[in-house]
């Protein structure tokens, strides 16, 4: 429709971004245009800088320019507890509650039949080598184990197999709590939300 | 709050894009890490390739990648009418409404005092130059302007400004009608549309 290949073929990248479509890509692309003298240069600059400086922790598979990241080089956090996540963005949600001080583990995405991703294609062999041999630096025999995935099928999922796998291993294997959002109301919860508040109550 | 200056610096750069928040580039910065391999190279391809292969048509200021524009070398398009817009992404918005078949002339701005952006900065010495030449190729005298902008303050400024300086000429000067969008609700409708709507009603 633009009738330019170099745009059309811009607009086409920009829109394999997550959440951008066509008509935001094409949005997009007319400010690269605009800015044409500046802008493409300094976000080439930051692509090519990304390539090449960050890496996947040798430790926890969060994303680092390091060896490893700066979660796995904190000596003041517990080593015992390791947290399970999906993506390294979710550590940085993690983080900033400020709730956790455990280490990490990122599976690098769940388990999905209907993509195709299967136990193989994410980090759960190293998972288990890092519970076998604790963690790594102090040796530290790993205790608990949170699974902190989204609440979905996968999800769901990659808990259940994840929970399979680690039995007989003598851990505390556990869920983050799935219920009402903190200062929602309850009048607009969904029904598979409130049936597990009610099913996952916590005594008082 | 990433601690990976190569990262932070990507976020910085998408969140630059328009619409794009904090939140939303931190998020594209995620995926463009994910797809480390591919994406990053295929993207960097795209935006060297824009701004080595595309630039402004000579005629009518449109993005091209050639000498003139597809409209501009469209001999069956009327050269007696021409459309002003704002941006050359109007133009595909007022193509694809099938219901103009004359020129176009991309001011690239609008009038904006609060942006410091005066009439000099804009295509209007062009566009005085074309009006007093014709449609350069046919030499077609040009008889009638429309105005195709923005239904703001800044449009409506240089909707003023252009009809005082196109005075005159001999030309009949119109802007796009602002009233009711089609198929929508009256109910819904704000009041200074809704008296637009009134003011500007047609006689049947």
């Amino acid at each position: 429709m633009l009738n330019i290949p170099a745009l059309e073929k811009l607009v086409h990248e920009l829109s394999r971004l997550p959440g951008i479509g066509p008509k935001t890509a094409q949005r997009l692309a007319y400010y690269v245009l605009k800015s044409k003298d500046t802008y493409p240069a300094q976000l080439t600059e930051a692509l090519l800088r990304v390539q090449t400086e960050v890496h996947t922790c040798t430790e926890c598979f969060n994303y680092t320019d390091r060896t490893i990241c700066k979660y796995c080089d904190d000596s003041h956090r517990n080593s015992e507890i390791l947290c399970l996540v999906e993506e390294p963005s979710d550590i940085s949600r993690i983080e900033s509650s400020g709730a956790f001080r455990g280490r990490y583990h990122v599976l690098h995405g769940v388990i999905s039949p209907l993509e195709g991703i299967t136990a193989k294609d994410l980090k759960i062999n190293e998972l288990m080598k890092k519970i076998d041999a604790g963690v790594a630096g102090e040796k530290t025999t790993i205790k608990e184990v949170i699974f902190a995935f989204d609440a979905d099928l996968e999800g769901d999922t990659t808990a259940l197999y994840l929970t399979k796998i680690l039995q007989g291993k003598g851990l505390k294997i556990s869920r983050i709590a799935h219920g009402i959002p903190m200062g929602s109301d309850i009048d607009f919860i969904d029904d598979r939300t409130m049936g597990r508040a009610l099913d996952n109550r916590v005594e008082l």
